[in-house]
């Protein structure tokens, strides 16, 4: 088997066949082919598509290049949830714990952030004391314990992905579902849970722009993961405008407590229970679908979720007095209102600017080295649907640097829309798959 | 201006402007680009196709990152003749002493073979003496003094294309109308003359398999050299079986000897003349058409392009007595016919594979470092159209390696197709562009 026939034959438009796969992933582990070899395979791929069977060989070949995280010995069916990733996007801090308040094992590998997207272990990090770092044994024995763990993740998981992406990178080839998709199935699986709630974000915040892409992205996981037989289900939610009010690490904590207190905005609030509600339908098979649902809404009323979180934080080192006294996150010295020069309504956002202005401010990375400022950030006074008159404050800076403001604010209200004709507020969940 | 936006662009079907092409090349030649990258754009190319004015970009591009030849102090019109390469394409030998003596300047740099096909410096080198190497002073002087000289190229032509092309060669990417006419182009362009007559060979032997790709290619180097102000004529050539009868460098020497002397197999003369009116066309204006086609047609018959070739042979060190004795050509030792097994007409050949049966013999080079045994090839004795008889031989193979004889003729035996129903013969001039 040479790669030059595999290239060519993709390049012809013909389907790869598992073997093929197989010996490109292996000589690509084992560096045995040149990376200009590889590019054009990619570019292949990406402008003849990936055909199912080669999206699951791919994804499959890619998994078994690497590690596999053993969730064997925790007990009961382990569900976990994978988000596309977006500006604000909060939600691991609301539902892991919702979801193991149910009595379901939440093993939760989450990732940092890059660019104008968050990452959930910064934002745990803004929490004093709270280590993301965790043998395997002590996260299992922690799940097993509180059902309940958030940590970064530290095995070799599919090398032949993070290669790909790499490579990806830097020749044009990363905006292809069957390649996406294979690459984020590839680690989702080596992760060792027996069922996967996809959210796929959709809107100008979200890497799927718009609903018919972000649905195909779906759909395309739905059917790798079932080809490796787990239980998958997808929403594809809304990412036209950042999700909550919070953007930014302690910010974000912060409204993710309000949440768990009950005062949390209504777009999040519900996003975090359709999901919880998925993954506990998946493991708690004793359970009919209204019954899960009183579950997950009991358990956000009644504090139970809260005091879940609380668990987890202290389990993991953190300060858990954070929960009721958020001067504890430190506070940024400078606050700033964003103020309408104009009246009308807000109609849209370029959300992803909105996730940069965040990082210009401090919350962010551009480089994987950059450090990040916990409590720097956005909080939205105004989204899709509200009124705004001259003058009126439509968000909240809040950085260490005062250089950064002028240009923050200048990208900010050059991201917000606002008409004189009012538009609905855009639903969170867009479609069910 | 960066590479990663280009393959973007090419990526997605738009067409590169001119300082894009331009900036590729540039540090493509610097080597600031990297392989994977370039890798990834020829994929890019190759599947969304060069337009027009890509084509014409590259070609000027790749042209100008090396030396360009200057002919300018060579008297007269020059006119030059690229073929696509084939087997059995020895139409050089005769081509050009025949345009030289019509009074055309005749500046011609050729290449060596490999693969399948031969090279014109590899047959002339088969004659004792002949030296292909010449200073760029002797080359222009010896063509003001003769009008012809054929060497080999040793100045730095399209170092671009070279880069592109070794890419190409391992990334699938070969095979493109666009990529191949702008890598022909770049290096015929460069050699300096003012019009240029392609033969574009088509059929089982020759790079393009169909009349329509072939045409496709014809075309696309026409429309790069017009944009060039290059005067253009090409001819579509049958390659469907090898040209004349002779393959392998003396053996095809001797039969370009004997086509000068009037003797040569019918669809290899009227190529040559066809190829030579044109060229002489193009240079000499004071003529009209029928006066050209005269003067071609009785520079042949009486012997003035013979002598022409004497002379050239003469000027390069050549032993001029090999036109009228062919044994100091040497001859193989081993002479062997290959027989029919069957009865019926010649219908068809596999022409590469006659090739590489000649290649295999020992008449061409697998590898550039291969030696080359000039006297090893195949002759033909029957052609497609002609009747064959059980025990008739329809081939001679010549070698120097008595192994290498089983595996020559079971390869040119499985390359004939004789069939009970005949077929008629194929013209050689299938189309005139």
């Amino acid at each position: 088997m040479r790669i030059y026939d595999i290239i060519r034959k993709k390049r012809d438009k013909e389907i790869l066949t598992t073997e093929e796969i197989n010996f490109f992933v292996d000589q690509l582990v084992k560096e045995e082919v040149a990376d200009y070899q590889v590019s054009a395979l990619l570019m292949a791929m990406f402008l003849n598509d990936l055909s199912e069977s080669e999206m699951v060989d791919l994804t499959r070949a890619m998994m078994l290049s690497g590690d596999l995280i053993d969730l064997s010995k925790v007990d009961g069916v382990k569900v976990d949830k994978h988000s596309t990733g977006g500006v604000g996007d909060k939600t691991t801090l609301v539902l892991a714990p919702l979801v193991a308040s149910c009595d379901v094992a939440v093993c939760k590998m989450s990732g940092r952030g890059l660019g104008h997207t968050g990452g959930t272990l910064d934002k745990l990090e803004s929490i004093k004391g709270f280590d993301i770092k965790m043998s395997s044994e002590d996260f299992i024995a922690t799940v097993n314990k509180s059902k309940i763990a958030v940590i970064g993740q530290t095995k070799n998981i599919a090398p032949a992905d993070k290669k790909l992406y790499a490579l990806r990178d830097v020749t044009a080839t990363v905006e292809n579902i069957g390649l996406i998709a294979s690459s984020i199935m590839s680690k989702k699986l080596a992760c060792g849970s027996d069922a996967i709630v996809l959210d796929v974000k959709s809107g100008s915040g979200a890497f799927m722009k718009d609903l018919a892409s972000s649905q195909k992205l779906a759909e395309a996981m739905i059917k790798i993961g079932k080809a490796m037989d787990k239980k998958m289900s997808a929403f594809i939610t809304d990412m036209s405008q950042p999700l909550g009010r919070a953007v930014g690490n302690s910010l974000e904590v912060i409204e993710a407590i309000e949440t768990l207190k009950g005062n949390g905005p209504s777009d999040f609030k519900e996003l975090c229970i359709e999901l919880a509600c998925k993954m506990v339908e998946f493991a708690r098979e004793d359970l009919t679908e209204s019954e899960v649902r009183n579950l997950v809404c009991q358990n956000l009323e009644n504090g139970l979720a809260l005091k879940k979180l609380a668990e987890m934080i202290e389990n993991q080192g953190g300060d858990s007095r954070v929960i009721d006294d958020y001067s504890l996150f430190g506070k940024a010295s400078f606050v700033v209102e964003v103020k309408s020069e104009v009246a009308g309504y807000i109609t849209e956002f370029d959300c992803e600017n909105i996730g940069i202005a965040s990082m210009v401010l401090g919350a962010g990375r551009q480089t994987k080295e950059d450090a990040i400022d916990y409590t720097a950030g956005i909080v939205l006074n105004k989204k899709i649907g509200d009124k705004v008159i001259v003058g009126e404050s439509i968000c909240t800076l809040y950085t260490n640097k005062e250089s950064l403001i002028k240009d923050a604010s200048s990208i900010v209200l050059n991201s917000i829309s606002i008409t004189s004709e009012n538009t609905s507020k855009p639903s969170i969940i867009l479609k069910r798959l």
